[in-house]
């Protein structure tokens, strides 16, 4: 289990606010799903910008393979850490109050040529994804992992209802 | 008339690409109009991260009073500089290709509590905008410049065309 | 403490009505804290335009510094008290019941070019930011100010949770 | 033919910017067509607000009897006319720049419960149903200029294309 | 008051649903308020065309003098009610499930040229507006009513609220 | 082949203005390909509402099976035919100048439960689909035409380009 | 009764979740108020890709003559069933929790030129009319049914409250 | 150099229609400037879809590592192609006609739970962050791209233009 037990786990989780968990749990729990190790910590662009600089500028020597980040309004965190890394950056938009997360979609999908972000859907559903597709990236060189995640789509196709009554 | 000719100048206005000066340039105008020196520069937030923490790290001790920041589509440099000084940024959304700036103007204008952005319409209008609010902020504690921005209204209402002919 | 305790205190908080209350008092919760005093008045654009046409053009003169205008749906009394006075005018968007506020966002930032509003973030999270935004303003001639507001944005950068466990 | 001969015409038309008189025009074409007297004058919100003021305050007693305002973007002149009268004000959205209109739209449909406009499409289609509706408000104490309406309308599906050819 | 009482009251109230009734009936209530006469039926333009056609081509000799009309998601009567007439129809966008009455107001105000319909905003508010509306256009030949609606104008504006605590 | 070739075509296609023919041609291009005869003409729900319910409420009768109506704005036609018929109804938004036919496309799409239109693409993609589903709705019962739309399908297939160089 | 009681009915409803069928199970209580036969079942368009391919190209073979197809979000059911069937395909937009099914309703309709999907309303609303298009489809060649469904259409109206009371 | 140079590239570049290149080719460009093979073809989800299964469920086995989807409108290929394979899949939103890729976007990255595609921008730069995305992921095992990918960044900030005049 090479992949699951490094000092340091091979994807970071991070959130602009505490606030953020009850969604970005969801991308914690696939990784769970598929043993691939993470840690998961707060750190707001707007809030902590030191913060954000070297947890970005650092992730990458420190030993982190991929990272995701959930934001929502101006969600700015996923493409601020994009700009100061060259791991792949994974983007959930967190449902923002007013505007439903459209806002927090386009802030970090709209990104400049240069710079990319792979955005996942808003909410749990993007939250989850990026998850799976933190595992994904992992497994190009991880056979083992290649391995767990066909398992995991076969068992989401079985469990998939087979028919419905009215 | 100290406000406007200290060595270092009350205005920055910096922007995320050097394709956003013909939109920006409108703000410089503005300022021209009103006598109000400022320095313009390029500081982009994807591409160049830490000449952006450089910038607004020190942007109040270096002596800027107001800073003018325009961006497009995920607009996040008027948000992070407003998230490492405390002096007041006003933001511009430059209008972007696919979604003519709605993305810009959401990434900018929909900030979270703790670190206001002042958001000014999209494109030239506000761009010109923003040189006006500069001058209207540092108007006031400076009588004489108050004075030239209630004169420019004056002009500005006595030009308004009295009639249409069809 | 000559900025928090003038007779006329420097920031005036306007709403469109009584019902914007709830959110507006971000503003005024945010100025408190900063030690910034204010007066809040309803001025209804509509429902109380010789209200509006009086509050405005007088307030400079009255010794303002600052104006907060929060209002809803076609929401015009931002936009209308800016074209009455030179003081900056920090519009805050209230979310509205059938469009979520992007009408009043829409209608408060998209000013024509001569007549600048400081556009806030739609609902609560803009009223906190308008107050914050209105000493930063006001900090540009307030050492002690920019000094509370510094100690401000420190305790919000230690506020922010340090990690998250699952 | 008294309603369409007075000293006052009955119709006055205004608009935000003199830009706005090629979509404008078409409101004035259609009251031509009917045979209704009308004038037209900018009238800018913001940056003529005393202007405004006057024209709306004395709109009634000066004996215009239907108001046509158009305006783009951060569109308030309908709305504020129809503050400070009790006459019909009719809104027709100028298509925009950057948002086509939307916001001229949304700023001036989605005004609050008291005091209405009646609001057009966006651009020139709106412009001339705002002619045409001035004259349906006119004619609903107007038999003669009824008559012409019907007789418009009649003349108008008349026009309508029997067919087309592939 | 012969305004107020004719066998046949001036204004008709038509929706497309009775369901639309709760929002409806604020167009009522404004009429009641202002002593304006009145009826109000259920027209669907989808389900009961036949009783559509009928209502639209009868209205004016009938004897109404102004049609309002409320509908919902995809909005076809208002606009189809007033291709039939030459009576001002006022039309009121219902706040849909889905898309937030946005797909309501869209399908009323964007009339082609040649059939207006005057729009008010989504919801009660519109709906309240659309009763004041009416009351307008039967103003403007009626010196009485003109009266009632100024008093109601006055008595809005007192009822503003002066000020606000926190 | 009795439903190809009767004196009344199976397919009638109707559009509210003669400016939709460019878009609604590919509609009749799909169904000349297809060998399946149609009638084109114009008949605007708003300016030939008499016009509009002889069509519908006789379409049956006349023999046709299935309607291709394109509209454009706050586009009634396809809805309004639908309400007057049971024969399937196919509703083509036409790309609007101001809002690029997201008005046209709610305005058909959104109808209430009990009247179906089915609702394809904005603009040309659409209305050809149209043309292609017209025929797929008479495949049902006519194999020849099944047939016909089979070898379609795989002259499409075929013709999607193999690879792209750069 | 031919068409009510094959051994395979002739309309299959197929939806990308569970969780959509209390949705689409409006589809279903339409077709048996018009005793049309049909079939439900789940079909994930992206967790049971192989189910889809199978149920598609074999679905015209089996002796479906109509097929309904639901799903939410990044809805691409109904688009991928229609690329491998010349059965007519009814697409019924789901609500999403985000985007109230805007994403879904754009996913379904803009289908590119060649492959049509008839698209309904979001929500219930649009799975009632896909049952009752489906109907209206199958009605083409089956005078029996044509005449339930104007019964039907006759009901429907008859229903539509005569009147309403404040 | 063995992950730039094997008989099979490790990144496939697919797309809806040749109509797609001219934006797609940023991303080969992307990849080009870093030295990582690709290849590129035409699998249109709605006209090939059996193309697209082949290459879909074969594309591991083959030997690809990173997809990069390219598709306009109902874009429903990214989806598709991220339903039969395990490889991590880039979608990229091609600028559509009527709606500029906001149908494109929804319809790209609003994925349920399960099956993620890594979305970037609409258009052009959306395909150029593409390419440099896959060069990442490839990057997290291959010590000699990530040395290529860092002077790469490296490059793009010094060509930042350093300032600009007026």
């Amino acid at each position: 289990m090479p992949t699951a037990t490094p000092p340091v786990p091979p994807v970071a989780i991070v959130m602009g606010s505490r606030s953020d968990w009850p969604t970005m749990k969801k991308a914690a729990e696939a990784l769970d799903a598929l043993g691939v190790a993470y840690e998961a910590k707060v750190v707001s662009a707007h809030r902590t910008p030191q913060r954000l600089v070297e947890f970005s500028t650092t992730a990458q020597a420190v030993g982190y393979k991929v990272i995701i980040a959930g934001a929502g309004g101006a969600a700015h965190l996923p493409g601020m850490v994009a700009s100061m890394t060259i791991l792949p950056v994974l983007g959930v938009p967190v449902q923002s109050k007013a505007l439903n997360g459209l806002d927090s979609l386009l802030s970090i999908v709209q990104m400049p040529g240069g710079v990319p972000v792979a955005t996942l859907a808003i909410g749990e559903a993007g939250a989850k994804n990026a998850g799976l597709l933190a595992a994904q990236i992992l497994a190009v060189s991880d056979a083992a992992l290649a391995g767990r995640l066909a398992a995991f789509r076969t068992e989401q196709t079985d469990s998939v209802v087979e028919s419905v009554e009215d």
